[in-house]
């Protein structure tokens, strides 16, 4: 099993094709994106500066929008998934 | 529904077309622009330094002025909206 | 009516040509320059570390000098307002 | 009257000449360079994290050197002063 | 033995081979990549502002994943260890 | 006499020679030097968070090693000082 | 004697020859490096938000690795010290 550490979340993430002419990436605009994927696992949570945990805003099962290019990419018995901070989830669908 | 998470605000924004020559963005002068939108959804508030959460300064149906280039795009049962962090939010119109 | 939020403040500017030369703007030195405007509103204040609001330290009808290329511009019932944040703002004449 | 706000102290200012060749700025040695002005008024003092005004170490009147980059440039009544910040100052000339 | 300071943890390894094309990095897409290691040794944890050490959530013979690119080069007696401080620490795997 | 703000303090500084080739500064590789200095004045030491000073660790009259390229140059009554803040001290020799 | 201040500790260092192909430090990957050293003095420790001192967590004679590119050197009494920061010391040798 994989227990993210901190205020840490493990996306499973639907890809998305991104366009590209010649390697670059295209931005329609300048607004950041947004993605979504599915909570599969969430770490203890954020430590306060007075070493008190926040209770985590999400949990296992969400679906969730988050910031398009956070995250780290992690392979896990040969499944692909994303572990973002708390912070870089903007809303979740309910 | 779309539930925004933190301090986040969903807004409607009405889309205005930015000049460009050539796909250079032209601006008029040196200061910040801002556009309007309303709000449709609010999150639970900032947690502060202590844990606990600060209420949010704007509430559902509000009508805004944000900073133009903040945000992140969502796209949400084929509608485009704008989460944008209260601390983007310039005034509420009354 | 326009409400700002936080610490911010709506100031009234009287507009002044700025000198350039081929869109090049002429600064004379390296000093910061200000500009003075007509506060005519106010936010609630900044909200401390602990949750609670700081007094604003100007009210409306006041004259401000403030930090030149601060703020963004508003635009509303026609009027163009400068929504500053309290910080840039320098100094009162009384 | 000008009334600085916050930590902000108004200086009167000897101004010097600045050696250029052909416009650059000639630095000497890669130190900051420091200058002398005469506190003609000072702010409330800075507000602490708990929401407390800290005193102003220097008064009206007081011989100050502060950072020769720093500050910015307001004319008041036709004369020419310069608003830096608290700890922009440096010493203080008894 | 090799004893780490402050929040750091001791990290034993597995090296893998970077793929590149004339010595520069491939990098297959925008986000960050992470690799597998097994903690050896830990400090006695972050200390926060008010001088307590916070405890680590970590422990000697966890396998973590850790950012890619995080970390410190340590050889000792011979063998090849990464430092990496708590907050590079993205999972564990149970 | 020459009273320094907050946590600064005032050194008497032997000039050195910086050996330069074509106005370039030669350095012998990439450590950040030192230089040493007699504490001619201090000042009245750092603000705390909650509004204590907090006592120098120098006094007038010690030789303490500080930061080469920190400080600020003052000329006062014909001499030149350095007045650097106490975090640019590195050590005092006893 | 040489006396560090605040958080630092003075570091006895064996030299390494740094490889360079035309004067260009050559950096086999992307890692941090570091290097051994031995403690010969160190300060009263870092000052903490409410103004207590965090006590010291090695002390002289400890062997230390620390950053390889930290500190600042220090020339005393014909030896040359390296001075860092307690933050920069990854690890204590047992």
């Amino acid at each position: 099993m994989l227990k993210p550490l901190g205020d840490r979340v493990v996306l499973e993430v639907k890809e998305e094709e991104e366009q590209t002419v010649g390697g670059i990436v295209l931005a329609s605009n300048a607004k950041e994106k947004s993605q979504t994927g599915k909570v599969v696992a969430v770490g203890d949570g954020l430590v306060l500066d007075n070493g008190e945990k926040l209770p985590m805003s999400v949990k296992t099962g969400d679906t969730v929008i988050y910031d398009k290019y956070s995250g780290t990419e992690v392979t896990f018995e040969n499944n692909k998934y994303l572990v973002v901070h708390e912070k870089d989830l903007i809303a979740v669908i309910d």
